[in-house]
């Protein structure tokens, strides 16, 4: 099978990745938490298809430029979320012609975001839904306490164009308790001003099946379940055979007895470490590590003999999936040993 | 200028690169080494033609699709080195429709790769050029030791279909006198057994001002020299100035005094470190770190108030050039202030 792919090649099994998305909807079902996949692990239509077809509700993507992607690719993707502060007439106009063909929703965490999207839907017909992002531990987005949420929420629900669609988070990882705290607050004040909050919304893979231990939470936003990765594995939260997303390499050299060298460097398995010591998991020889990477070289190193020779194949779980999907034009898809086709990364670059 | 230009974008500006490349090929001329630039920087066929307009005798890429990319989108190419070990008759067989068309080079390390190139070449009527690759330092490909340079070398001489073209390396930094050391004794070698060697090629920017200090060498391959990045002006290699290569981002968030988020996350700078602590940095405001990336976010720290607003927009120059252009489908030709076209980045993504 994949003898026929050339190397470096980033290999997608179809079978593992939907008992991934099917084992989380279940647990989502049970706990009555809507889900809603972030697109950025894949970046593929067929991926979102399968994630609607599992009971999604929707889609979560970080860009304008990445929904309207996914959008062009499957006319089945009807609800998304854009969890990304928008600014500029530009960007903007083009969130306007999303809004104008399926359900959008976007973030906001400041007053400037809220009124630059309300200078512009103002002038609409259709009114733009926007969530409140907040800041539950990870200090990256949000506003920082309830009472700004609410604040926010007031801003959004009486500036012309715009609707409030509830609040919206990205929380570090085990932080359900803050969470629920937050959210709770937030919750409380918003209704007490007489605006509903319809939607609490939050995210993290590595966190996602403690999602019920924040109940207030109405909808889940998982990324990198889809295929998980070596940092998931390292965590505890699956296994190498739940892995769907993998790198295969050729190795190219052998310099010496405790090295080799393979194709695959920086610009495939990226140099994302998150939290790992070496750049990736070698399948079935734990004893190797890939100590270090340059644009298009991996260096894997033993303790003793290396046991690879010139020519060989293998296959590497990397540290972070959703980075190395981004890299590539196109994945190969597999099921189990046979190559099923190649499907084209029709988000991949789109950052803007 | 810039407001023009949709964040994030990877600026780069033209006539820093020129002189950039303009000043390289003066030491070159001076020293009589010939430049043969690495265009993984770039990945432009405009570039590459500016390189060569400059004196440059031909160009180097790292992998096939690379070199394939570049060809094809430009006829000045006629000189190409591949400074890879290929492997397996899918890429042999495209390195010989390159080799068809123009004068090609590859390298290679072991007797694997070489055996394999002759099998296939053996039947063809144009010879193919291998050189062999020198470990002088780096531990990543490359024969250990001038014997073992010797006897690849005779093995390339002797192989149906294949000429010995030289020998290559690529050095740690500072290496000058370890490659005059070792290139000596293994050309020493290598012509006491009557094969001649016509080429010997070194590389790496951060080194190449003293290139000249191993004065075997006949051909240099820089890449990152045409941009220049943080971690060579942290060299102390070159300025701020010198940097032709900045990524544009706004910010979208000031969530606290000291914290700011930016739209460019590892999804535009990567995490490539590369010696450096943070993941860039933002001109004309040295006391910014940019303490920890996102796929799409990038947060900026500072100890006192940061001083930045929502919607404004900075220049953040990059750790490591080379990888921040592969991420992008194009990047934004600039001349100082004035905004000048969008250029396709042609090779981005070639990694097989």
């Amino acid at each position: 099978m994949t003898s026929r792919i050339e190397t470096p090649a980033v290999l997608v099994d179809l079978d593992l990745a939907r008992r991934n998305v099917e084992k989380f909807q279940a647990y989502a079902d049970q706990n009555g938490l809507a889900v809603r996949p972030h697109i950025k692990t894949h970046k593929l239509p067929q991926m979102a298809e399968m994630q609607l077809d599992a009971g999604a509700i929707g889609i979560t993507c970080q860009k304008v430029s990445e929904a309207e992607a996914m959008v062009a690719a499957s006319d089945r993707i009807t609800d998304v979320l854009i969890t990304y502060n928008i600014i500029g007439e530009a960007k903007i106009a083009r969130l306007a012609g999303l809004n104008d063909k399926l359900r959008l929703s976007v973030v906001a965490d400041n007053a400037v975001v809220v009124d630059g999207l309300s200078a512009f839907f103002g002038k609409l017909e259709k009114l733009l839904t926007v969530l409140v992002e907040c800041n539950t531990g990870a200090n990256r987005c949000g506003v920082s306490t309830p009472e700004e949420a609410a604040a926010l929420a007031q801003r959004i629900a009486a500036a012309p164009g715009l609707v409030f669609g509830g609040l919206m988070t990205y929380p570090p990882v085990g932080a359900a308790a803050a969470v629920q705290d937050f959210m709770t607050k937030a919750r409380d004040l918003i209704e007490a001003s007489g605006i509903a909050v319809p939607v609490i919304t939050s995210g993290g893979t590595p966190s996602m099946m403690d999602a019920a231990e924040a109940p207030i939470v109405t909808e889940y936003r998982p990324g990198t379940y889809i295929y998980n990765d070596r940092s998931l594995v390292e965590r505890g939260a699956c296994g190498w055979e739940d892995c769907a997303l993998t790198v295969l390499a050729t190795v190219v050299s052998v310099p010496a007895p405790n090295r080799a060298i393979v194709d695959a460097g920086t610009k495939t398995l990226t140099s994302d470490l998150f939290g790992q010591t070496g750049y990736g998991h070698v399948l079935g020889r734990p004893d190797i590590a890939i100590d270090t990477l340059s644009e298009e070289h991996g260096r894997l190193v033993s303790q003793g003999e290396i046991g690879l020779t010139v020519g060989q194949r293998i296959r590497i779980v990397p540290n972070h999936a959703c980075v190395v999907v981004n890299m590539v034009d196109e994945v190969q898809i597999i099921r189990g040993e046979e190559f099923v086709e190649s499907w084209p990364v029709v988000a991949r670059g789109r950052i803007t």
